[in-house]
């Protein structure tokens, strides 16, 4: 048996190792009604079950269960709610042409969490046990994965410190569980909604030194501020920006993408480098894999500044920009607020050719072909 | 009535008004054993009971319990639990020789408990009814604030969004909850254990555009994995540095000062000014408060980087150095590592004479006298 073990266990210091083929199911018998996957609202609606595996520094990780999603009960003190020792993690299960159901690249996920664990000083857990205690999940709840090839099933592992004390420390108890949610087209059928950003260097999402290359609960929570701000200028999302020169990083939740002609002449695919203010997405990594892989541009993970943009603006050589993320996979960009003033993306005006081209080959590898696939039934 | 509102009803949006004249109170009838005062841990041992209120966007702030301490449910896509949607206060009530249990400025940890709801979007409050409520919380508890004039009773707010979907926004629901925690003295009488520093430039606290200067969970989450690297190096708290000029900031939990003859030549005790990344402490406002009516040196809000440390070291200027909290009050520093040298500080050679001037003199107004007093029976 692989086990499922802690860092501690690895050194031998304690517990006994359990892992997937200890799981004890034991699924629900009542079943909630399923939603048209047409009107589903992001994360609101839940399946029935759910997995959850306790861990303490005492006994390790102990038996992991599929069981009823119900509410969790925690103590008033659990350094989760206090101090925000928590990670999560956003994946998918799609219902293929072929009505098998695949996640798509799952062992990516896995890595992040690990590295997210660390970083918060949760335990760490053998990354494919976890992964087959997933597997069984979704399996249980196959039904709850749409039938359709715009939906899809959300899976959100989740990590929390359960430590029931208030020194700010390392975790001595620690709880793991994955709820599942079905989720629908970002954007109804081929027609893309593009968004516009309010770039604003007075909140900054991450920061060298911090966590923000981490799925970490903290880099959320203080976002939704800015988020609002955003609102109130009549902007949907934020487009994050760092340092001085005003360095474009993030936008809302997800990566940024800028496809133009860079100061060289070339067209080029840029993103910003995993420099440690960069959340390294899935979706992110599987676009630069795609762009390289056709080789038809210049492929870079580099700085663009608020300058370099508006300089590529003025001269005519941006062609488009998109954020990239789980949930949406791709999203346009049109328009951006800085300094006053509206900055017109030409996005739309161009296609969005090559944004289409990465929703069209991501959603191909998603629901219609094999490469990247993990077959899960 | 004074109400406990949210902005939304301030705005006459939603829901009704409730107060501490509406507290519902159901006390434990079994009964914890108390602790003797000598052996505590901080924050490991909690009162018999707790108060909590829920809020939803629907229906605002309902009505406040107090009742007995018991774990909470919360649905598992909480909002706290996955994006730190969370923010707590630390504060304590001290039992005088006088036998009258007071807390000390609970005004300012109210006023800072409201700024930072509105810094991670969680319903605000009226302050004055919320610290009622607690007084009422302290008065049910009143046999847990320890007979000691060297321990006292920890008093811990905390407000989370409880908001049961996976979307990154502002929540519809919130709980706000307050737990006690009898704790020890920090120091055995009278004798200053002092600490060592590890201060290294590769983690940093906060940032201007964040949150540092609000008391929210996702600002500790992210601190321990540093903590952690300090024990290693053998020292046992961080010293937070800002800035390609190391820019001393914070150590550990706690606000920093240092009494030194400044570059000028004065005496001086200086503290980082509330930039943006500073937190804004009790026990910090309530130094430089006492030291500013004492007029005997010069105080100020000022940077202060490695570079004039090390050079005030070399010119024996430095008197001493030391943390300040709710916790601890003050700690005294004596040693701080960094870029591979051990700093010596000289705090203790110098009594440390202002530092346990600043222990006794906040000691005398917590538990002796009637400065800065809200009294509570």
């Amino acid at each position: 048996m692989i086990s499922m073990y802690s860092e501690e266990q690895q050194l031998g210091v304690s517990g006994t190792s359990t892992g997937a083929s200890d799981l004890i199911i034991t699924p629900a018998t009542t079943f909630k009604e399923k939603p048209d996957p047409t009107g589903l609202v992001f994360g609101t609606v839940f399946t029935d079950n759910m997995l959850t595996i306790q861990w303490s520094l005492a006994s390790g990780w102990e038996k992991p269960y599929i069981k009823p999603l119900e509410n969790l009960s925690l103590h008033p003190a659990s350094s989760a709610l206090h101090y925000a020792i928590e990670l999560f993690e956003g994946m998918k299960a799609y219902r293929g042409v072929d009505g098998k159901i695949r996640l798509f690249r799952p062992t990516l996920n896995m890595e992040r969490m690990a590295r997210s664990a660390r970083r918060t000083t949760l335990p760490t857990f053998d990354q494919n046990e976890l992964l087959e205690c997933i597997r069984k999940l979704v399996e249980v709840e196959q039904e709850w994965v749409p039938y359709s090839t715009s939906a899809s099933l959300y899976i959100r592992p989740t990590l929390i410190g359960t430590e029931p004390s208030l020194g700010v420390k390392k975790p001595t108890k620690a709880l793991l569980y994955v709820i599942l949610s079905p989720v629908g087209a970002y954007f109804a059928s081929g027609s893309f909604n593009p968004i516009s950003l309010w770039a604003d260097p007075k909140y900054v999402r991450a920061w060298k030194g911090g966590t923000g290359d981490c799925k970490l609960g903290g880099n959320y929570g203080s976002a939704i501020y800015a988020q609002q701000e955003a609102l109130e200028f009549g902007c949907q999302q934020v487009l994050w920006l760092y340092g001085d020169d005003h360095q474009i990083t993030e936008v809302g939740t997800m990566n940024l993408f800028l496809y133009w002609i860079n100061e060289d002449g070339e067209n080029e695919l840029a993103t910003p480098p995993l420099d440690g203010i960069i959340l390294p997405g899935v979706t992110r990594q599987s676009i630069l894999d795609l762009a390289l892989n056709w080789g038809e541009f210049k492929v870079s993970e580099r700085y663009i500044t608020m300058s370099d943009l508006t300089s590529a603006l003025e001269e005519n050589r941006v062609k488009e920009m998109f954020g990239a993320g789980t949930a949406c996979i791709v999203c346009p960009i049109s328009k951006i607020l800085y300094k006053g003033k509206h900055l017109h993306i030409p996005t739309m005006e161009n296609g969005p050719e090559l944004t289409t081209r990465f929703l069209n080959k991501l959603s191909d590898i998603q629901v219609r072909c094999f490469l990247f696939y993990n077959q899960i039934k």
